[in-house]
């Protein structure tokens, strides 16, 4: 972090045509910008959206309303510019990349073992680093693969302890026989690694997948290249929990963007300390919500650099 | 209403390569979009804030942190570009009209009498009627004018009951003694304006100000004319409330942008049963959270009408 940039920020902000504090979280967002950008005033004229896709072993258990197939087929149609993110980036101006990780490999069913190995799960991790490159101002992640919700709930589970249905929602829509078979997969996965238990990174390991593993490593990647990071829904933010777990700092230069209907997400987001930008019912994952709220962040940079200082408006300062 | 635009919204959102309802309010918008412009797909490509200025009689009771010369001081600095609601309406590409009510001639100090008189009070409203133009396809309505939180107050009591107290916040920032101006200024109102009570546009007259009686006749106006109106805070909010206790149905067309700090603004929420789409904890009035949603409506007109059904996409439905 760079408190220089993130002081320069207060003290402009002090002096703004406004009340103190009269715009919020927009003040806290330009604060936030500055100190992980490492420059005052925060620019976001070039945000990215990163979408990764994988697949899961543990969707063969039934744990999703939609086949196995659809993460493909989902990854098609971000390419073809017809799903809920292609439209969202382009109210953001935001340039939109998407990562396949080798789907046609899913990962290994994690009530039988570990989802991945070691090296696999590194090489995800590094994959997820490339979405960081020079030039990029402000990263919103996000993520797609049928039964992901599966594996994030199995990963929080053994992050935060607690029980398997605190951690299992609806996902894309499974009827009460899905949910019973969510929580009996993510209660064997739990089984199947109790090595998982308190060591994150092996959490990550055992539940996977390769697209959360790319999450953790973009995280990492954009705190090394001050890069401001917004995190989507519940699979996101599992993802991103795992660095939580392993330094409770690992997460000062992450916001999250929105709060996802999927009950998880709220005990997530209270395990990690994170109150999110937006609460719209949302729960489509695909990095959404992340771009939903990039314009929420160039609102309050924009406002933070273009603003009239009371002086420079000849604005009278409080007092009758 | 057109409900055939709304029926129509509501056919193509689920054939959408997405699960049924993943989309949460975004799905709500896309379709109250389509139902009140009468158009399916809606359209948000020319969207206007429209931020009204106006002087109070009753700012010289000391209700406010700031002269009541900083109203005109502010509407200037809105013509030089440098408030916050300059910056919002650059980055959500909106037109933004400022409407001044002769600030020189404040309404009537309301503590003793009707703050307007009644054909003051149908010309601020008709004024507030220009807002609406052909082309403009969603409407933002905020306002500018110093003492107008304790305005807002007043005509919320005289329209809902309750305490003086329930209704009146620190407004710009007011501190403890100017609290209990405003709490004094708001029961006094009451007292010395006893028919407006339950008497919805009496209410507006007695309290005003001008520039709230210009929202209300804007919100009338857009309805007409098949505009669909985002709502700023607090005093926006209360002009707004004449309308709903004159009719209940009278603002179907708007939604309110955000959920102000201001503490009556809840009370007022409940009363007229809206939920705001941001939480963002601001008050800074001027339509910044107003402004501050149109993306949000841009982003779900933007999905509905973008995205790719199942069929187009082809990608599997529900059922493993």
């Amino acid at each position: 972090p760079d408190l220089d940039a993130g002081t320069a920020a207060l003290q402009r902000e002090r002096q703004l045509t406004k009340p103190a504090g009269a715009l919020g979280r927009l003040e806290e967002i330009a604060q936030w910008m500055a100190t992980w950008q490492g420059q005052h005033p925060a620019e976001v004229r070039r945000p990215r959206v990163a979408v990764f896709a994988g697949n899961h072993g543990v969707a063969a258990r039934g744990v999703s309303a939609y086949p196995a197939a659809v993460t493909a087929q989902m990854v098609q149609n971000f390419q073809n510019g017809g799903a809920a993110v292609n439209q969202l980036c382009e109210v953001a101006d935001a340039d939109l990349r998407v990562y396949e990780l080798d789907l046609d490999t899913p990962t290994a069913d994690f009530t039988e073992g570990p989802a991945m190995g070691e090296e696999d799960c590194c090489q995800a991790m590094a994959y997820g680093m490339m979405a960081v490159e020079t030039g990029v101002q402000l990263l919103a992640l996000g993520e797609m693969g049928i039964g992901n919700s599966t594996a994030a709930a199995a990963l929080c589970h053994a992050l935060f302890g607690g029980e398997a249905k605190d951690w299992t929602g609806r996902g894309t829509g499974v009827d009460d026989e899905g949910m019973a078979r969510k929580v009996a997969a993510v209660e064997a996965g739990l089984a199947a690694n109790p090595q998982a238990k308190d060591d994150p990174f092996e959490a990550l390991r055992c539940f996977g997948g390769y697209e959360l593993a790319a999450i953790a490593g973009a995280i990492l990647a954009a705190r090394m290249a001050r890069v401001p990071v917004l995190l989507d829904g519940y699979a996101c933010t599992a993802a991103a929990a795992v660095l939580f777990k392993a330094d409770r700092r690992a997460l000062d230069h992450c916001m999250v963007a929105h709060r996802s209907v999927e009950p998880g997400h709220d005990h997530l987001l209270a395990a990690i300390g994170k109150e999110p930008l937006l609460d719209l019912g949302m729960r489509l994952g695909e990095g959404s919500g992340a771009a939903l709220a990039i314009n929420i962040v160039k609102s309050a940079c924009a406002c933070h650099a273009g603003m009239a200082t009371f002086a420079d408006a000849g604005v009278s300062t409080r007092g009758v």
